[in-house]
Protein backbone atom coordinates (compact mmCIF):
# COMPACT_ATOMS: atom_id res chain seq x y z
CA UNK A 1 0.00 0.00 0.00
CA UNK A 2 1.22 3.80 -0.85
CA UNK A 3 1.82 6.07 1.78
CA UNK A 4 0.81 9.52 0.54
CA UNK A 5 2.60 11.56 2.50
CA UNK A 6 1.86 15.03 0.98
CA UNK A 7 -1.57 14.11 1.49
CA UNK A 8 -1.15 12.95 5.12
CA UNK A 9 0.78 16.74 5.43
CA UNK A 10 -2.24 18.13 3.83
CA UNK A 11 -4.49 16.89 6.35
CA UNK A 12 -2.28 17.91 9.02
CA UNK A 13 -1.79 20.98 8.23
CA UNK A 14 -5.05 22.52 7.22
CA UNK A 15 -6.53 26.62 6.98
CA UNK A 16 -9.70 27.07 9.35
CA UNK A 17 -10.96 29.90 10.69
CA UNK A 18 -10.07 31.53 14.36
CA UNK A 19 -12.22 29.65 16.82
CA UNK A 20 -12.40 31.01 20.27
CA UNK A 21 -11.02 28.37 22.03
CA UNK A 22 -7.73 29.02 19.83
CA UNK A 23 -6.74 31.14 22.59
CA UNK A 24 -5.79 28.44 25.05
CA UNK A 25 -4.03 26.60 21.75
CA UNK A 26 -1.03 29.46 21.85
CA UNK A 27 -2.42 32.06 19.11
CA UNK A 28 -1.69 34.54 21.29
CA UNK A 29 1.86 33.74 21.94
CA UNK A 30 2.18 32.80 18.52
CA UNK A 31 1.54 36.64 17.56
CA UNK A 32 4.07 37.57 19.83
CA UNK A 33 6.42 36.25 17.86
CA UNK A 34 5.41 38.99 15.28
CA UNK A 35 5.18 42.23 17.13
CA UNK A 36 4.31 43.19 20.89
CA UNK A 37 1.15 41.70 21.99
CA UNK A 38 1.65 41.58 26.11
CA UNK A 39 -1.01 39.30 27.32
CA UNK A 40 -4.20 39.59 26.72
CA UNK A 41 -7.22 38.85 28.84
CA UNK A 42 -9.91 36.36 28.08
CA UNK A 43 -12.39 38.70 27.92
CA UNK A 44 -10.55 41.34 25.97
CA UNK A 45 -10.03 38.39 23.72
CA UNK A 46 -13.63 37.23 23.59
CA UNK A 47 -14.79 40.58 22.87
CA UNK A 48 -12.15 41.02 20.12
CA UNK A 49 -13.39 37.97 18.60
CA UNK A 50 -17.10 38.53 18.83
CA UNK A 51 -16.31 41.91 17.16
CA UNK A 52 -14.53 40.79 14.01
CA UNK A 53 -17.40 37.75 13.98
CA UNK A 54 -20.10 40.32 13.69
CA UNK A 55 -17.80 41.69 10.47
CA UNK A 56 -18.96 38.30 9.20
CA UNK A 57 -16.78 37.46 5.61
CA UNK A 58 -15.34 41.03 5.92
CA UNK A 59 -12.75 40.35 8.47
CA UNK A 60 -11.20 36.94 8.44
CA UNK A 61 -8.53 35.58 10.80
CA UNK A 62 -7.28 32.33 10.13
CA UNK A 63 -5.00 29.57 11.48
CA UNK A 64 -3.62 26.53 11.48
CA UNK A 65 -3.24 23.76 13.77
CA UNK A 66 -0.91 21.26 14.71
CA UNK A 67 -2.93 18.43 15.12
CA UNK A 68 -0.58 16.39 17.23
CA UNK A 69 0.69 19.32 19.53
CA UNK A 70 -2.74 21.15 19.33
CA UNK A 71 -0.77 24.46 18.93
CA UNK A 72 -1.92 26.97 16.50
CA UNK A 73 1.65 27.35 14.47
CA UNK A 74 0.39 30.25 11.26
CA UNK A 75 -2.31 32.36 11.22
CA UNK A 76 -3.04 34.99 9.06
CA UNK A 77 -6.03 37.82 8.56
CA UNK A 78 -7.71 39.60 5.88
CA UNK A 79 -10.24 41.89 5.69
CA UNK A 80 -12.91 43.34 3.16
CA UNK A 81 -12.20 47.52 2.34
CA UNK A 82 -15.36 48.83 0.36
CA UNK A 83 -14.74 51.68 -2.14
CA UNK A 84 -16.22 53.86 -4.46
CA UNK A 85 -13.23 53.64 -7.16
CA UNK A 86 -13.02 51.10 -9.56
CA UNK A 87 -16.83 51.10 -9.67
CA UNK A 88 -17.53 50.11 -5.69
CA UNK A 89 -15.01 47.47 -5.81
CA UNK A 90 -13.43 45.84 -3.17
CA UNK A 91 -9.82 45.46 -2.15
CA UNK A 92 -8.65 42.80 0.25
CA UNK A 93 -6.04 43.68 3.45
CA UNK A 94 -4.15 40.94 4.38
CA UNK A 95 -2.24 41.74 8.03
CA UNK A 96 -0.49 40.05 10.85
CA UNK A 97 0.84 36.39 9.25
CA UNK A 98 2.64 34.60 11.44
CA UNK A 99 4.57 31.07 11.21
CA UNK A 100 5.74 29.51 14.31
CA UNK A 101 9.61 29.70 14.52
CA UNK A 102 9.12 26.08 15.33
CA UNK A 103 7.30 25.00 12.13
CA UNK A 104 9.04 27.01 9.38
CA UNK A 105 9.96 25.32 6.33
CA UNK A 106 6.46 23.21 5.76
CA UNK A 107 5.12 25.80 3.07
CA UNK A 108 2.77 27.00 5.88
CA UNK A 109 2.97 30.85 5.08
CA UNK A 110 2.27 29.99 1.17
CA UNK A 111 -1.25 27.73 2.69
CA UNK A 112 -2.15 31.05 5.05
CA UNK A 113 -1.60 33.57 2.11
CA UNK A 114 -3.36 31.25 -0.71
CA UNK A 115 -6.35 30.82 1.70
CA UNK A 116 -6.42 34.98 2.40
CA UNK A 117 -5.92 35.62 -1.03
CA UNK A 118 -8.82 32.96 -2.35
CA UNK A 119 -11.19 34.66 0.77
CA UNK A 120 -10.70 38.40 -1.10
CA UNK A 121 -11.21 36.54 -4.62
CA UNK A 122 -14.61 34.64 -3.59
CA UNK A 123 -15.92 38.50 -1.74
CA UNK A 124 -15.17 40.26 -5.13
CA UNK A 125 -12.08 42.22 -4.54
CA UNK A 126 -10.39 43.46 -7.84
CA UNK A 127 -7.05 43.06 -5.74
CA UNK A 128 -5.90 41.40 -2.37
CA UNK A 129 -2.51 44.22 -0.84
CA UNK A 130 -0.51 43.90 2.04
CA UNK A 131 2.42 45.36 4.09
CA UNK A 132 5.76 43.90 4.76
CA UNK A 133 9.73 44.29 5.20
CA UNK A 134 12.22 44.34 2.33
CA UNK A 135 13.56 40.74 3.25
CA UNK A 136 9.72 38.96 3.10
CA UNK A 137 8.95 40.33 -0.54
CA UNK A 138 10.81 37.24 -1.94
CA UNK A 139 8.87 35.03 -0.24
CA UNK A 140 5.23 37.34 -1.32
CA UNK A 141 6.83 37.40 -5.11
CA UNK A 142 6.95 33.59 -4.57
CA UNK A 143 3.15 33.58 -3.72
CA UNK A 144 2.01 35.74 -6.62
CA UNK A 145 2.66 39.32 -5.07
CA UNK A 146 4.22 42.22 -7.03
CA UNK A 147 5.91 45.48 -5.09
CA UNK A 148 3.94 48.45 -5.52
CA UNK A 149 3.93 50.91 -3.43
CA UNK A 150 5.62 52.61 -0.74
CA UNK A 151 3.95 52.23 3.36
CA UNK A 152 4.02 55.55 5.07
CA UNK A 153 3.32 55.33 9.21
CA UNK A 154 2.75 57.92 12.14
CA UNK A 155 2.62 56.67 15.28
CA UNK A 156 0.01 57.60 18.06
CA UNK A 157 2.05 55.74 20.95
CA UNK B 1 -10.79 96.55 9.89
CA UNK B 2 -8.33 93.92 9.13
CA UNK B 3 -9.11 91.50 6.31
CA UNK B 4 -8.25 88.05 8.21
CA UNK B 5 -7.81 85.93 4.92
CA UNK B 6 -6.82 82.50 6.50
CA UNK B 7 -9.47 82.32 8.43
CA UNK B 8 -12.19 83.14 5.45
CA UNK B 9 -10.11 79.96 3.57
CA UNK B 10 -10.50 77.93 6.41
CA UNK B 11 -14.32 78.95 6.23
CA UNK B 12 -14.04 77.78 3.03
CA UNK B 13 -12.54 75.16 2.76
CA UNK B 14 -13.76 72.88 5.71
CA UNK B 15 -13.55 69.44 5.82
CA UNK B 16 -16.95 67.42 6.80
CA UNK B 17 -17.85 63.75 6.01
CA UNK B 18 -19.21 62.55 2.99
CA UNK B 19 -23.38 63.35 2.59
CA UNK B 20 -25.35 61.06 0.27
CA UNK B 21 -25.89 64.28 -1.87
CA UNK B 22 -22.15 64.97 -3.47
CA UNK B 23 -23.13 62.48 -5.75
CA UNK B 24 -23.93 65.62 -8.02
CA UNK B 25 -21.16 67.85 -6.82
CA UNK B 26 -18.53 65.97 -8.27
CA UNK B 27 -17.42 63.21 -6.18
CA UNK B 28 -17.62 60.08 -8.55
CA UNK B 29 -15.83 62.83 -11.07
CA UNK B 30 -13.20 63.81 -8.79
CA UNK B 31 -12.40 59.85 -7.86
CA UNK B 32 -11.48 59.65 -11.60
CA UNK B 33 -8.84 62.07 -11.09
CA UNK B 34 -7.14 59.11 -9.03
CA UNK B 35 -7.83 56.01 -10.67
CA UNK B 36 -9.98 53.87 -12.62
CA UNK B 37 -13.83 54.67 -11.57
CA UNK B 38 -16.21 54.66 -14.67
CA UNK B 39 -19.96 55.63 -14.19
CA UNK B 40 -21.39 54.70 -10.81
CA UNK B 41 -25.01 54.56 -10.69
CA UNK B 42 -27.46 56.43 -8.18
CA UNK B 43 -28.47 53.47 -6.53
CA UNK B 44 -24.97 51.73 -6.66
CA UNK B 45 -23.55 54.85 -4.92
CA UNK B 46 -26.07 54.50 -2.68
CA UNK B 47 -26.19 51.21 -1.65
CA UNK B 48 -22.21 51.20 -1.03
CA UNK B 49 -22.75 54.69 0.93
CA UNK B 50 -25.17 52.93 3.02
CA UNK B 51 -22.95 49.80 3.74
CA UNK B 52 -20.16 52.39 4.37
CA UNK B 53 -22.82 54.49 7.07
CA UNK B 54 -23.73 51.06 8.82
CA UNK B 55 -19.96 50.93 9.82
CA UNK B 56 -20.59 54.35 11.60
CA UNK B 57 -16.82 55.65 12.84
CA UNK B 58 -14.88 52.40 11.78
CA UNK B 59 -15.09 53.74 8.11
CA UNK B 60 -15.25 58.23 7.10
CA UNK B 61 -15.12 59.12 3.97
CA UNK B 62 -14.21 63.02 3.97
CA UNK B 63 -14.54 65.69 1.73
CA UNK B 64 -13.86 69.09 1.12
CA UNK B 65 -16.62 71.29 -0.54
CA UNK B 66 -15.71 74.86 -2.65
CA UNK B 67 -18.41 76.51 -0.91
CA UNK B 68 -18.36 79.12 -4.27
CA UNK B 69 -18.85 76.42 -6.71
CA UNK B 70 -20.60 73.92 -5.06
CA UNK B 71 -18.02 71.35 -6.22
CA UNK B 72 -16.29 68.34 -3.98
CA UNK B 73 -13.06 69.55 -4.31
CA UNK B 74 -11.05 67.07 -1.81
CA UNK B 75 -11.58 63.55 -0.53
CA UNK B 76 -10.22 60.39 1.64
CA UNK B 77 -11.24 58.12 3.53
CA UNK B 78 -10.12 56.19 6.76
CA UNK B 79 -11.06 52.45 7.97
CA UNK B 80 -10.48 51.24 11.42
CA UNK B 81 -8.91 47.98 11.72
CA UNK B 82 -9.72 45.19 14.75
CA UNK B 83 -6.29 43.33 15.66
CA UNK B 84 -5.44 40.63 18.40
CA UNK B 85 -1.37 42.48 18.78
CA UNK B 86 -0.72 45.57 20.46
CA UNK B 87 -3.05 43.76 23.25
CA UNK B 88 -6.45 44.08 20.73
CA UNK B 89 -5.10 46.87 19.17
CA UNK B 90 -6.51 49.39 16.39
CA UNK B 91 -5.13 50.89 13.26
CA UNK B 92 -6.03 53.17 10.62
CA UNK B 93 -6.04 52.92 7.21
CA UNK B 94 -5.98 56.07 4.94
CA UNK B 95 -6.68 55.50 1.79
CA UNK B 96 -8.10 57.63 -2.18
CA UNK B 97 -6.46 60.71 -1.05
CA UNK B 98 -6.99 62.87 -3.83
CA UNK B 99 -7.57 66.73 -4.34
CA UNK B 100 -8.89 68.47 -7.57
CA UNK B 101 -6.30 69.11 -10.34
CA UNK B 102 -7.63 72.84 -10.41
CA UNK B 103 -7.37 73.43 -6.65
CA UNK B 104 -3.83 72.15 -5.87
CA UNK B 105 -1.71 74.72 -3.71
CA UNK B 106 -4.26 75.52 -0.90
CA UNK B 107 -2.98 72.96 1.38
CA UNK B 108 -6.51 70.71 0.86
CA UNK B 109 -4.37 67.62 0.80
CA UNK B 110 -2.65 68.47 4.55
CA UNK B 111 -6.36 69.19 5.71
CA UNK B 112 -7.92 65.72 4.42
CA UNK B 113 -4.89 63.93 5.93
CA UNK B 114 -5.17 66.13 9.55
CA UNK B 115 -9.10 64.85 9.52
CA UNK B 116 -8.55 61.32 8.77
CA UNK B 117 -5.22 60.83 11.51
CA UNK B 118 -7.47 62.63 13.99
CA UNK B 119 -10.05 60.70 13.17
CA UNK B 120 -7.69 57.49 13.60
CA UNK B 121 -6.76 58.77 16.98
CA UNK B 122 -9.65 59.83 18.64
CA UNK B 123 -10.97 56.00 17.61
CA UNK B 124 -7.74 54.26 20.18
CA UNK B 125 -5.56 53.49 17.17
CA UNK B 126 -2.34 53.08 18.33
CA UNK B 127 -0.76 54.01 14.56
CA UNK B 128 -2.64 55.52 11.24
CA UNK B 129 -0.42 53.74 7.86
CA UNK B 130 -1.07 54.34 4.02
CA UNK B 131 0.40 53.15 1.02
CA UNK B 132 1.46 55.47 -1.19
CA UNK B 133 3.89 56.23 -4.83
CA UNK B 134 7.61 57.26 -4.08
CA UNK B 135 6.63 60.75 -5.61
CA UNK B 136 4.46 61.32 -3.15
CA UNK B 137 6.72 60.48 -0.47
CA UNK B 138 7.54 64.07 0.41
CA UNK B 139 4.19 65.52 1.06
CA UNK B 140 3.20 62.55 3.70
CA UNK B 141 6.35 63.42 5.05
CA UNK B 142 5.46 67.00 5.56
CA UNK B 143 1.63 65.44 7.17
CA UNK B 144 4.37 63.59 9.60
CA UNK B 145 4.61 60.37 7.96
CA UNK B 146 7.32 58.13 7.70
CA UNK B 147 8.02 55.35 5.38
CA UNK B 148 8.09 52.27 6.85
CA UNK B 149 7.25 48.82 5.02
CA UNK B 150 6.69 47.99 1.35
CA UNK B 151 3.43 47.27 -0.47
CA UNK B 152 2.82 43.94 -2.24
CA UNK B 153 -0.36 43.41 -4.51
CA UNK B 154 -1.96 40.72 -6.71
CA UNK B 155 -4.42 41.75 -9.18
CA UNK B 156 -7.64 39.65 -10.03
CA UNK B 157 -9.03 41.96 -12.75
Amino acid sequence: MQCDNSSTEGQKFQVRKLDISDKSKGFIELLQQLTVCDSVSDKEFKDRFQELSSLGDDHVVCVIEDSQSGKIIATGSVFIEKKFIRNCGKVGHIEDVVVDSNARGKQLGKKIIAFLSDHARSMGCYKVILDCSSENKTFYEKCGFKQKEIQMVMYFT
